[in-house]
């Protein structure tokens, strides 16, 4: 057993179940972007949290201890996402990432921007000309040390 | 001469003049995300912001012409970013790619969120525990059409 | 169970029957193309279309919610195709990409052609030099925006 | 010199003169798109065309002469093109590749559609909801044969 | 099932029972070549070709229908072969690839040597300094076309 | 200096002097394959041959000599020809590869066909439904020894 | 003008001076490490940390006012670096990267030891068998957060 | 079987019965670093650490037996790691690099650290401002001999 | 059935039955470099070597028939092999190829050292240093020819 | 400058000069294996080494100074030689890579052989049926340690 099969487990049983993550994340009384990202693999669980995924997905003790495991993370097939919806992202990191770059030293200086101490939040924006996905970002800037 | 050599000789004149990209995002009457980026080669000048940055940037009429011809966009070496802040954006679509697509499916149904039809904000939020890097990435939703 | 494994169910089903795609459009009620994209895997199924899905290939009510889930799209094994029809359409993308995208830009300025909200049609055009392979493709322009 | 330096100064003459592809078609008695790939260093010259070409762009006569050589095709750096418009028809070929495959199998058999015995045409189709791209391909269908 | 899984049982046939490819090729009344190739999953069979294959390697008819079907082809993992004679083949694309283009191209103008009207024989020619593998490749002439 | 400048040099003064490879090779008293193929950086050339070269191409006499260095070998730039004449050779490699494999194997047993003790012949075969390139490629049996 | 120019000419001083590295750091009052990485290009000076280099170097303003512009970082060339020693330090990633993660979380729970905040000491270790390599990394820990 | 395999079971023993790598370390008698990697499927178990083994793990003869054949080495799946913890050490090895190479050199000649003769220790470092990780490398030294 | 589960077969019985391999050449008759390498799936073994291969390894009839087959040669997952043993041997490739390239042409002329009609012995030589492994390659010198 | 350009310069002087290796090699007082890979710039000179390297290839002393840095080594363009001479060495590593492994492993258990303290020699060997290349590869074999 590895954490990719309790992965495969979980899909599985939200389809059947016809199960929503914001449903998903009110059960675990967690982000709906945290909840997904822990569901898909990504993320490692605690033993509350995962004794809650255990009840709404069926999965056994072991499936269960293995949500606890901190899993090898990196969730797409190869260097560059073939899929539509995830290229745009990586297209936008390809177009704008030195610009991204420029931006953040010019206001912070020499760092980065965590991709650890971060969250996401990804909403609806309501537009006449077609309704708009809007996703605020937030990492804490690391900067580099001079020793 | 081809645009590469003209975005070359933009980063030359504002490291010689000390320039910031917010300032000259001024001068153009844009915001600094579109701006920076039109300046590292990634979006097409009009003739009137040329002109702009032909006076900022001590261009030739030859280089101004050249920021309106729609440039080859991509601004990486590779396809994996080496550069430790830019390949923390990278991650983020590597570890979280899968849970976007998730939540914007389930929000929105079969589609994509624009990169074209698209616009960023980067800002700083103060934090007593660090200062935060916060980005509003806006994208309009497409949805894939039944034919 | 996954998505793939509905569509090898659903090619095992169609060569055993011996189906035509454009039967099977016929019976879906929409064109052969986007019907074989999504039978292959690269779209999503409406409740009712599964339905008739299901019947078509004998799925199970499991392998039909499967097609109902937004499939992670791309139906290539790696970045160049092997095979000498796909290639020769990877080749057109080779030896014509930067005359389609001057040719676009010269007509609508900076932009792209969506792959989103697109059709194609596939026919046949008798030709006594040798039949014809005809393809239209129709994606609505997207303009990149001056923010 | 080569015929990438040939291609990179009609370029230059082009922007320099503020050419348009379809005036440049119309002086070499060919469609735009052939002629925009010819100039882009894909396909070969005839010497009457390359004359008019010496005209156009201000060649000398080597330069003249080398757009007689048939060219190394392959007008792309890298597999996978970063160009977000370039990159759609590579999209599109990952997307719908398997499905162009089974419809043109369907139709006519084992074979392929040709990328040599081809021709493309670009036009712009008005539309209230946003203007579209339309894009004919046509290529001769040529069989596997049998021996 | 799918191709790939029938090759793999016309190997194991051919082993177990000790099968030749030019007695199989005498038993479908075509070239070794043709015949060799069809069996490793890069060719389409007629009905009637698939019902003498079906017989030789003890095929079920779900197996001898889906040999009917047009295999996605390419017949090595990667593309660079590791197996030291499929190596050399790509060896003499490499180092005479430039040499077999400009040679064409002097007799025939711009085009290629198509690989699907195409036909390959290999035989075996004694000579006393050590056996030779003759291989003639015919392949028709396709002119790129002006348009 | 090294062997692709004076490469560079050569196809410089093939096209302004408009030299044919049949012509030239005429001149070094060898098959148009093998002079082509010295032409393009791949062979070694004799101190006889070069200064036949030397005189054909305007060379120096520190050009002749770079010619009689054994070149690094590889003609082409990546592991997967662009070029479309060049791809139908990749192609062919490909699809038949493993063919080419089984049969030289079933005649001659383990070993390889060399690409050293080699020599290939490129002719034009007239046909009313289109002339046809065809090639004959010719290389020593090498077999495997057991130690 | 770009950093790897100012790098290029800052090794080339070093090696016309004899300089050592150890002594440039004691001239910038940093550790050899930081020194090092920041003269390689991959470090950020301060306006007096650059003044400094610039007496060191003979570097013209221009040149020192790169110093002081955040670089684009990654010094190999290539995924997986060639030369010998940088090649052993990629070795050891690969054989003892996922034993460094389990021992990392098994001491800290689920995070990453930042490349940010971080530092390196290198130094040498008599020893009669062979004098060893010593180097200490120091890399604050990183909590994944759940949100 | 394969050592793979073995490691699989390892693992899913740990996890279902609990355990840590120090406790495991100490029934072992060697460090944690040597006996994780060992584990892992990186070092060779002499006879007596594969009988300790086989009792925490419940392992069958068999597959104690291959724990003392030398293992295949190499820990990662791809040459750039996606794990953001094994990520941060494959961007010191890109960042620090040439650094690392240049220190060594200028201390100890021209030779590598060696990736063999070497030992690694992993410490958790109490800090007000977050507790840091502590990796001390320890390889001897190889100088490249001339011969 | 296929060789590389013959080969697992074999290797599976060698660790089970404690087998040595140059106990296992001297069963066969053979130097241990070939042995080792045919059961490792690499060389085509004789009817009466597969009998004898047969015995030592418990294998099947069918087992044995597919010794005799010609495998798909080439033993590494991937360019560049990860295993720090076989990686050396890359090194010396990638550090002296182009030594060995010069050598072997200074002493021959342009040709190649064959890997075909080539033999290895792999000896133990006691060193007070520390032993040293000597490796003897020995591979016929293959001349180009002018044709 | 670089140590690359010095390297193009020594071989530039040596085809001017009709230099032989072997005969640099008495010059320098080493083995034409050491001397070779030196001058191709893959070793370290001595400062002795370098004055007799300056005068044979008339180096200024800045070039000479560059001899006696530690270069970036790997001399091959790309992971998988195209070059048939050096690609044979690479199909060694790739065809009898495992065997290799395995006999080191089953004389010496865990460890390498050394690339570092690391000798060969190449040698002609008269031979009735074409005179054969000896390579005697000699490194010192180093163990894991268990710690």
């Amino acid at each position: 057993m590895d954490r990719p099969t309790v992965t495969a487990k979980i899909l599985d049983a939200k389809v059947r179940k016809g199960l929503k993550w914001s449903a998903i994340a009110d059960k675990l009384g967690h982000s709906k972007e945290w909840t997904t990202a822990a569901c898909l693999g990504q993320m490692t669980f605690s033993k509350a949290q995962a004794e809650v995924a255990q009840g709404l997905f069926d999965l056994t003790d072991e499936e269960a201890a293995w949500l606890q495991i901190v899993p090898y993370k990196g969730s797409l097939p190869g260097a560059v996402p073939t899929d539509p919806l995830i290229y745009r992202w990586y297209e936008i990191v390809s177009v704008y990432g030195t610009t991204i770059k420029e931006l953040i030293h010019e206001e912070f200086g020499d760092g980065i921007m965590s991709a650890i101490d971060f969250s996401m939040d990804i909403t609806r924006s309501p537009d006449p000309k077609g309704d708009r996905v809007n996703v605020v970002l937030s990492g804490k800037f690391l900067p580099y040390k001079t020793y």
